[in-house]
């Protein structure tokens, strides 16, 4: 998969002490992943880190001048440990301030005045500049400042502003993928899949042993943006196993 | 959980284009997470990275200095996208070359000569001086090179190169959890949260709504290196809760 110019790549990060404890599984990363995968974006990266602010803070340093995107989860609640909107305006040197649109979406979901405690205005403070994500599930926005996406780490939730950000970003490109099985072993195959990359510069071409305690074969999976190209090369492999080996 | 000296920390370096593009749900990270903590050992990292050589060097050097342990899975089998060795050998500047005890385990499984082709003596290649971490499953093992410990990616050889790690490493130290479930909304209990922690300064307190759709509670989760830290935490927090909020 060459990465020209007109294909945007993206960055995972997930916050939570709770997946690194392994006290939860998280649901998350693959759905994200193949969400921005059917929508022709790259994810070239994935980074899951404590709720601790200096450790938010360096790696949205690090992350944000190399990748288009940066999308967040977790850490947007009402408790002492939902630190990111706090950590992210500072790695981003802008004020943490009470973003109005985000109150307003609070106030329209506590329709009981008394139940929007000052716990919960928490929720709408934000870096200033941000745009709100509404959250179709449960009011408290997530949003985007410069190339960051935050997300709450709820999946229901996570879905709910994917769909959100889908929608903003209109990305046209496609990723189309095509896959082979065969019985072979991966040693035995490695030199024509190696020359299918050579052949086809814009399709990545990867191999996965089928196991399960025994093996039980290959499956080959080639990506590309070009649907062209994945045809053409798809019709070159399937040429190339059919020889003798 | 304040970090003493006595307790090690640990990052995962999860190697594999078939998870960032959504394709292959990860199975590793939480099991690995899991079998740390109940070791004590304090995951605080997970990168999940693409097979491309300069971005695994570029990774590696960053993670190896800022924690005890690294382990990595992925990218160790014999086809042509398998560069995790080769990578690690550039990446602390070591020859990538035949590994001798790797050699013998591979000659012990495939017990047929012709069997054992060049491109399977391939996984005998690691930076030179690595010790390997056999694989009781498919043979192929890993290895441990300083402070990096390189594991297949498929789940039940990571299992059998995890117990292989846990022996070496003689880990002493044991994490103590206990959990708390409530009705209160989280920003209901926030303060006294935060309290628990400022009280206890070596007790982790982590809250986890627990929603379905529907709120349906809270989940309260202290961790901590001392039993009897968290014993009065936990008792005191419990009574904290039970005051009228």
């Amino acid at each position: 998969m060459s990465k020209g110019k007109k294909f945007k790549n993206a960055a995972l990060l997930i916050i939570g002490n709770e997946i690194l404890s392994g006290r939860t599984q998280d649901k998350n990363i693959n759905y994200l992943a193949k969400q921005l995968f059917s929508h022709g974006i790259s994810l070239e990266e994935v980074r899951i880190i404590p709720d601790v602010k200096s450790t938010i803070i360096k790696t949205v340093k690090s992350l944000k001048n190399n990748f288009n995107y940066i999308i967040s989860t977790g850490g947007i609640g009402a408790t002492h440990d939902d630190i990111t909107a706090e950590s992210i305006s500072a790695a981003l040197k802008k004020d943490y301030c009470l973003n109005k649109k985000a109150l307003k979406e609070l106030e329209k979901y506590y329709k009981n005045k008394s139940d929007l405690t000052d716990a919960r205005k928490k929720m709408a403070y934000m870096p200033k500049g941000s745009k709100i994500i509404l959250n179709k599930v449960s009011g408290a926005p997530g949003f985007q400042i410069e190339n960051i996406y935050v997300f709450a780490g709820i999946p229901i939730i996570v879905e709910a502003m994917m769909n959100e950000f889908l929608k903003n970003i209109k990305s046209n490109t496609k990723i189309y993928s095509k896959s082979i099985k065969t019985k072979f072993f991966e040693s035995m195959i490695a030199q024509k899949l190696k020359n299918t990359e050579i052949e086809f510069t814009d399709v990545r071409v990867g191999s996965y042993p089928i196991f399960d305690g025994k093996f039980r074969g290959v499956e080959i999976v080639m990506n590309s943006y070009s649907k062209k190209n994945i045809d053409l090369a798809f019709k070159y492999l399937k040429k190339e196993l059919n020889k003798k080996i």
